[in-house]
């Protein structure tokens, strides 16, 4: 197949979306974003000031008091109608996202289908709406009482540069089956796709500031959520920025949905499938180059088979093909940003400080046509034990850690003494009961049997535990919770 | 442990419970009912005339009329005293069960339970009403709507011989739980059981007439069912009663919730864990004198395992003790009656002639000091084949009948090939794939994993398939739908 | 607004749809159909053979086998699909309707409108499964037990004349979204509406014999419902047949969703908006000629207003335009079918030998350029009362059937006293006080409160009461019942 | 009726309750607490050492792994029989509550009765696990996923003084349903009520250390919020002290359910039953001494009816009898504490600074036979307006403060101003337009439609709005969502 086209080879200077327009910011700090498969420039997007900010605040309030006002029927009606959009421009979605993001094509486009998902989703959450809701009549002699779930507000919504759409998808098509409004801030790895995203919400019917798009960062996000009229916040990112974040809810009294760092482990045992397995820890371990919420970080084998079980991973993961992820051709694409990069690099360094073992290095690998790529090729590492600080750390790089274990007990006591990450681990394994044994005991959020990304569908929620996960609501379906609110009504009419 | 005392060596006539009191028939149709362990008298019932029956329904109807106005705050609480009351006077509903059926007092305190179960299950029913109620606001412009489950109305409510108890919490609780009301018709095999299960209900200030009991028979039952008040039936007893019982329904535009017969199979693996599986199969096959809906009929043994797994099941069998129930050793009590043990020894002949082998014969037990009981010992059968009528039959007894096939894909094709049983079926093995087949190939209602008997819990339904169950909603909690009825209520205030 | 085009002025001989196919019927019983406003034939259509039928039935079972493996994310993003799929042909869909039907372009809007909504509710119940389907762990040591809905198989579904796309949207995306697969019978009145609604299945991907359509008739359907591969039938239609279908599903042991015919009323309180109350019942007594299930047969005033009101309606019913449908300036197209039109003009006579009094009269109705049409005119009756018989039969035609009561109580007293009727019931009033006591004393499923036609949205049933339902499980939503049987699971892994 | 005597006169020093130990506390803190009505003491408490609420934490974490081991069918048992053991201590628990915090006789009973409605909810919360987990079979080829809610360890519950029994009620019963474990720390008002309700929970089965007391205060409950173990609080108390300890949760990564202050409005329309109303509002305003979260503060009439209320209200209030809670006579008891009556006290003082007027003041009242008790009559004030600080404040006394307004929508206006508080607001009309326009529009969780507190039952939230509510979940049934963790589960065994 040949490569794919690109849908542009330059977006030009990225606007604001605020109050139902496309805004171009008075900022002066404007910054390049780049094709991590060439290093070159491909938009630019301005950092929006304060009154930027909040002017897409005040919009997005008026647009909640209307959007509230809209009936039900409507709501539903739209929200279908948005799904359609998303199918119309699966191609063009998908094509800027590997553009923007290095991921492959294939990748893309299994992220653009769980976006839509999550848009199908959210159409099915506005008709739960009357299951959601309660009643009850002759609760008392004469009484009825009924509750309702209303719609909080404005909701601060911030991407990651990994996930963009995906992240997006799992808050605001559910916070508009809500009735809520939107202020959107994405990471400033992938602007082009939000602002693609972020036009899949136009030409529907949608009340005039029901979404708004704010390029920004740290600073400008924690100023919108200290405003009045914003209700809460989800967010996708790192634990550290969840915290912070989670601390300015309280201080403010706001809601939150905070999902952080993980560090996920994968236990193969002695009875797995073991070519089924590589082929799994393949997309697991290095799929879009490590920068997954849910890939697999530590991979522990349990009992005899650790050799062959080396050699068969080895041996797949040097036959990955690199190239830009347009090329259909490409097994792994680049790593996001130079940034994110060269985090990987320092963290194999330091795990091999810490000794760690490589047993296959793809740090200094080269990519014929895209040397200005950011990219590295598969790295495994063996030797790594729960004394080393780097084991207890996601490399958010292609990186597979091999461990050696002698018991399914002890890959879950491992697993289990993490204290801060709970994002997921997966079993490979034949039998019953090591699968339930397993599936039981892990202190994760999302358990895999016999698959290497554990990911739920789009009405689970990620679902995750410890510190990767703060707040009221987790994402996906599961985020109606956030953006809705009881109200219980009692009548005597007798 | 000493024998258990039983409560009364002799229980009189029983009474009707119509309107509230306890009535003596005015019936000549008069019949005893025995211990089947000694094969005594230990009371004589009525056969309630047409009169009585109408007298109940009217009854029924104004206990209707009155129930459904109490609040719900107080059928909760009244439900909740009445699981207290079963709790108090377990022991003696076992002693008494034991006594009238047969079943060792084990067993009867694992009825009892979940009898208990269900009640406890129609309590959270009340408390789920909320829930089953749907409601929306604004729906369209100024318009709000919601839907409420109102109660149907009079029941009936008819109880097989071999779990008299059991049966009864099954649908009754529930019914009380809706709103509705219920005449009672027992199986002529336990009427002490019914008369027992029924004075539950006494003294919690439920209205007169809520529940109602008439001892009668298949003619009685079909007035009772075309009687005007009655809104329907449910039922746990034979597949060709049921059939019957649903043109009733037809005839007349009623509800009904109807279960029949079973043949069910367990599959034991090559990898399962013989010892384990003996010792369910001595429950599945025998316990309750395999006078149960879920017990195991077929015994499919895969692969080379057979001579190995039937040595095992034959010692174990014959070990098992046979005596009365109320002898804490027991392990076999009696069958419930007569008609029940003939049926049983008439299909065995009929097996026999058909061409199975007889591995181990129970058929002509004595019991030491219960020379006039209905004893069977444990029967164990082979050289079954699907060219057999009485293969697709289910004895009813204590019989276990082996067959021998070379994989899992026939033994699914063997259980699936059955036209008109559809209760249960297991599968014994130590394979996650084995099992996940298993459970999503087998077209029955009620699968077990490594369970010889797959009774689900008192807020699962039977849910049994095929013929084995006709009508609009199944038992147990899934009878609520059953005993409602849907309202919708559209308005608009603006 | 200019007159709309018809899609085509004649379609030709209509096709059967089985296994995928569009065939050409080897029947000899070909028949007319017409446009009710100019009496001319646009189409002719066949009466299926038995063969025919059979051959439908084997297509359905095979389109069910294939359809039930295909996984819920690819059925629920098919469901989608065909959403948009009717938004795309909405136009023609709803010229067609009115060409077909005889109802004006509005009505045909408002209906189009609400079969997409049913497509969207059922979009939605696949993204319901997991919240339909129960589980728990660690239930007792060691047993973890979960439940799901399987689907059934085979329905054949009955569409009836006067909502020949809303019946069809009422149970058949949801028997797709459920897994099953149905072969479609329409009534005779309009095969081009079911021909064309037929078609919005077709291009998506279903695998071929999912959706199956005949042009049959009560033999034919009762041949259908007794295959054996045909699990149950869903009908909209009336009480007559309803009862005879179930009859049908007793005999074999099936499943049904039966809705038969109605008798609803308004009532008009004192304290009533008179001009809004006006302005609905046109809408309700006249709308669509009255061959509405839901719409408004008796009009109770209650107290001193009843001549205010009568002048206020006579007015208003007398400046309605009838018309070509396809003219957007028409207030009231033609009845269906001579035959329908031919009971209405029957029902009218023999209420006025039974003592009712005509107050305007729309038999003799004569509409400029359409002397071929079904027309009949707005007709108000007074003097009614519960003795004549016609005042418990539905009319299916303009009518508005006046009587004058003192009180609520007498009102809801007169509605209750209907022993087969139960589809709706409507209060207008302005106090909370009446309108509690109404919706909750009225023995109808669908309760209006200041609405005309409480036809609730496509979430909920219609529900109704007494003979006007019977069956397991009722419309579109609730109807995932009909569709789907439960199955548990209980596991041991331990 | 006579005077009911008291439990006890002296219930000596009380304990703390620590790993199924009633256990001497070492603290040299040991206060007094008093029976209001008398100012006598009636028991001594400990203020709890740090030492002694860290054994309690880990206690409740060793209570925790054992009680999430316990199989649900035993959780639901040991549930319901707690539900029977607070039953049995119906009327113990209501006259130690009217000693221990001086409400009347009939408002403990209407307390505890409360609480068992609690108790009962959480029955039911184990037999809804089913339901709340969910699972999908072939979501994708070969793929089912399901996801459960885990418990998610030890929680700190603190409960208030005006509702001590209630307040755990809201919380404890649930944590136990979930499985989780709990360390109560009560409000030092009413310390032996406190003390009762744990007796509760002893003697059913449960693993030691799964409830636990500690008498403790701020610094103390703080201390155990951020002990690694607990995951998270229940308040029901003031929004000064909920937004500081969300704020401790802000830090420690931790999930809450505060619940704080409220400033609660009635709306008296001009079609309002007045006599009703007054008769609502005696307990609304007065009832508890005004000691409820959602009694009545603002009464605010609508038109011209303003006069003859008053003199209504004023006239009821005049007749309601002072005293000693244990006299059925009694209508109104003491303040629960001097502190509490001094509070009440200096609102009024500023009130009436601010401008307001006195109407009937009950601040110097005696009480024959009690002058040692802390009582307060009722006393209403006019010419509120909301410039005045204290009409924004609760007086948390026997307050009704009459406002005078032209219109429906200027009350709701009103109501909508306050920022801060979203407990309650309730109307008094017939107009159903009003009551619908007033549910809708009025912003807070919880809404009366003639019902003065509009206090939804136990299967409910409170469900309040603004900053009266923060954290992850309401109370009651809601609060599951507190206790409980999604785990997702992905498997393949194909």
């Amino acid at each position: 197949m040949a490569m794919l086209p690109e849908v542009k080879s330059h977006y030009g200077k990225l606007k604001l979306y605020i109050d139902g327009e496309w805004v171009d910011s008075k900022s002066t700090d404007v910054r390049p974003t780049t094709n991590p498969a060439t290093g070159q420039e491909i938009a630019t997007y301005p950092q929006a000031t304060q009154e930027e900010a909040r002017a897409a605040v005040e919009a997005a309030q008026r647009g909640f008091l209307a959007w509230r006002e809209v009936a039900l029927r409507e709501r539903g009606r739209l929200l279908f109608d948005m799904r359609h959009k998303f199918e119309e421009n699966f191609d063009v979605l998908c094509r800027v996202l590997t553009q923007d993001h290095g991921r492959t094509i294939g990748e893309s486009q299994g992220s653009v289908r769980r976006v839509i998902e999550n848009v199908e989703s959210a159409c099915s959450a506005v008709y739960q709406m009357p299951k959601l809701n309660e009643h009850v009549d002759w609760l008392a002699r004469g009484i009825d009482e009924y509750m309702i779930y209303e719609p909080e507000g404005v909701f601060l919504i911030i991407t990651p540069g990994n996930i963009p759409m995906h992240a997006w998808s799992s808050f605001v098509p559910y916070a508009l089956a809500a009735g809520c409004s939107v202020v959107v801030s994405p990471s400033r790895q992938d602007p082009v796709a939000a602002d693609y995203i972020c036009r899949m919400t136009e030409g529907l019917g949608l009340p005039k500031g029901v979404v708004n798009l704010v390029h920004g960062g740290r600073e400008i996000n924690k100023f919108i959520l200290s405003q009045p009229e914003v209700r809460g916040v989800g967010l996708i990112g790192s634990s550290a920025v969840s915290l912070e974040l989670f601390q300015v809810c309280a201080q403010y009294g706001k809601k939150s949905s905070l999902n952080g760092n993980g560090k996920n482990a994968v236990v193969v045992m002695p009875d797995a499938d073991l070519d089924q397995t590589v082929d799994f820890l393949l997309r697991g371990c290095f799929g879009m180059g490590g920068q997954r919420c849910l890939g697999s970080d530590t991979v522990i084998v349990v009992g005899d088979i650790y050799e062959e079980f080396k050699a068969k991973l080895v041996a797949a993961a040097k036959g990955m093909k690199l190239g830009y992820g347009l090329d259909p051709s490409t097994d792994l694409g680049p790593m996001c940003a130079p940034s994110g990069k060269a985090k990987v690099v320092d963290w194999v360094d330091r795990a091999l400080k810490e000794g760690a073992k490589m047993v296959l290095d793809g740090r200094g690998v080269k990519v014929p046509g895209y040397e200005g790529g950011y990219f590295l090729g598969p790295i495994i590492l063996e030797g790594i034990d729960g004394s080393m600080p780097t084991s207890h750390e996601e490399s958010f790089g292609p990186v597979a850690a091999l461990m050696r274990m002698g018991s399914l007990e002890e890959a879950i006591a491992y697993i289990n003494a993490d204290t801060t990450n709970g994002h997921s681990a997966s079993i490979m394994t034949a039998s019953g009961k090591s699968a339930r044994k397993f599936t039981k005991e892990v202190e994760v959020g999302n358990v895999g049997v016999n698959v290497a990304i554990p990911q739920p569908y789009a009405f689970f929620p990620l679902g995750s535990k410890k510190m990767s996960f703060l707040g009221a609501a987790k994402s996906r379906l599961a985020s109606m919770r956030l953006f809705l609110d009881e109200k219980t009504v009692t009548s005597r009419w007798v």
